[in-house]
């Protein structure tokens, strides 16, 4: 990665942001109960106990979400508790600021990885893309991926869309591409806003086919998730995931 | 540190809940601009960028504040700049949840030893005080203690008072004296509240003489720090530190 590599970047941001590339073919909305199988059952917040975190593993199980979504400290329980079956597990990292230093996102990916994580989902180094740091952005997201690839994990880029300009939005999808991440990822939740469906539709034309884009952050019924998948986006990520099923089984029952 | 040193623990904090210690004397309210060295000048924003740190330390060379407070990722930034000055290079770490896991926490505070670091505010792992397994969260504070005083570092543990239950505050407290911390600290400033007279009173009662305890989240003027000191305080976290210095210098001139 040399200047010219950077410079090429920052240009294709440039002519993206005037016209972004055409949407991709998206996938089927999937009906009913299977929609579970695209939410990351999460729970973040920083009082979240044991407790909680084991009753989190048990609806993910009966519901057979795609994966629970937990802080770092949790993901040995849930890496335990998921053991054996097709839920994931999924922990967050360098979270919610993305501001601590690659060397400790890329041992805490590690840490989690030794805990059982299959899963890893974490924040760019937000000031440095701002301060157009893009070799920094870039070798950060690289440091985490290259841990998380030789355990077998995908990683999620949490490019938090609230805090950044459209072009900003764009160079994070790009760097996140060339830095190998299975997933882009819209919001931590922390922030002042979460996922929109322009921010989706944006990312999808940005990475292209393949690649996931998550959406997280405010995602609360049937309606907001089927919003963001119609836009692009193949995981949700969010803590309304059992009421999202029941609304989709509903509305599968009404539609039959 | 067994089982019976725990349940005492939990003893103490129940009759400190009912009765706390008395008040130990406190220090005298710095007059004019040596406020200023009780004022951790405070950037944490997780869009703040290299030049935003830049700046932040100018001022704090300036205006001889007691510390640097920026996120793990521009430590190395800040000790660089304030190298050889009397102002000290802090670095906030497990933050703002401080739900990451405790070898994490341990690796980032040597990752900002090595960067320069000489002071490191932690946050304590929530759910687990709240799930009352205090040898956890105890061996979470040690951890950062050992490693921070292994480097002539000084800790602040951030409990985050606006999460937790009197109780869990007085609990917070006794663990983090007993774990060697250096500071007892209110809040990241990124929960719902930050530092309050009443709590910097109770963590003062608490910790006694020996500890600092450092009001962070909210304090935007004099009369904020000055009701934070009156209670206790020995450290405030501010980004309004600049405008705390000038506040306190006119009144001096007013009251001289």
């Amino acid at each position: 990665m040399n200047t010219t590599f950077f410079a090429n970047l920052a240009s294709l941001a440039e002519t993206y942001d005037h016209q972004l590339p055409e949407l991709p073919p998206l996938l089927p909305v999937p009906p009913g109960a299977a929609i579970a199988g695209w939410i990351d059952h999460t729970l973040l917040k920083p009082e979240a106990t044991p407790v909680q975190v084991e009753q989190l593993c048990r609806e993910a199980l009966e519901y057979r979400f795609a994966a629970v979504c937990v802080n770092a400290g949790y993901i040995g329980q849930v890496a335990h508790l998921l053991s054996g079956s097709p839920v994931m597990a999924c922990s967050v990292v360098g979270f919610p600021l993305g501001a601590t230093s690659a060397s400790t996102k890329a041992f805490e990916t590690l840490n989690c990885l030794e805990a059982g994580a299959q899963e890893i989902d974490m924040v760019i180094h937000i000031g440095r893309l701002k301060a157009a740091a893009y070799p920094e952005v870039l070798a950060d997201i690289q440091g985490v991926v290259q841990v998380a690839h030789a355990g077998g994990a995908q990683v999620k880029v949490i490019i938090e869309t609230c805090l950044l300009t459209r072009q900003e939005k764009i160079l994070a999808c790009l760097l996140s591409r060339e830095a190998g991440a299975d997933f882009v990822k819209t919001s931590t939740g922390f922030a002042s806003g979460g996922a929109a469906a322009d921010d989706i539709d944006l990312m999808r034309r940005v990475v292209g086919a393949g690649l996931g884009v998550k959406a997280s952050g405010g995602v609360r019924s049937y309606q907001d998730a089927l919003a963001m998948i119609q836009a692009g986006a193949t995981r949700i990520g969010t803590s309304s995931g059992i009421k999202i099923v029941q609304e989709s089984q509903s509305q599968s029952t009404e539609t039959a």
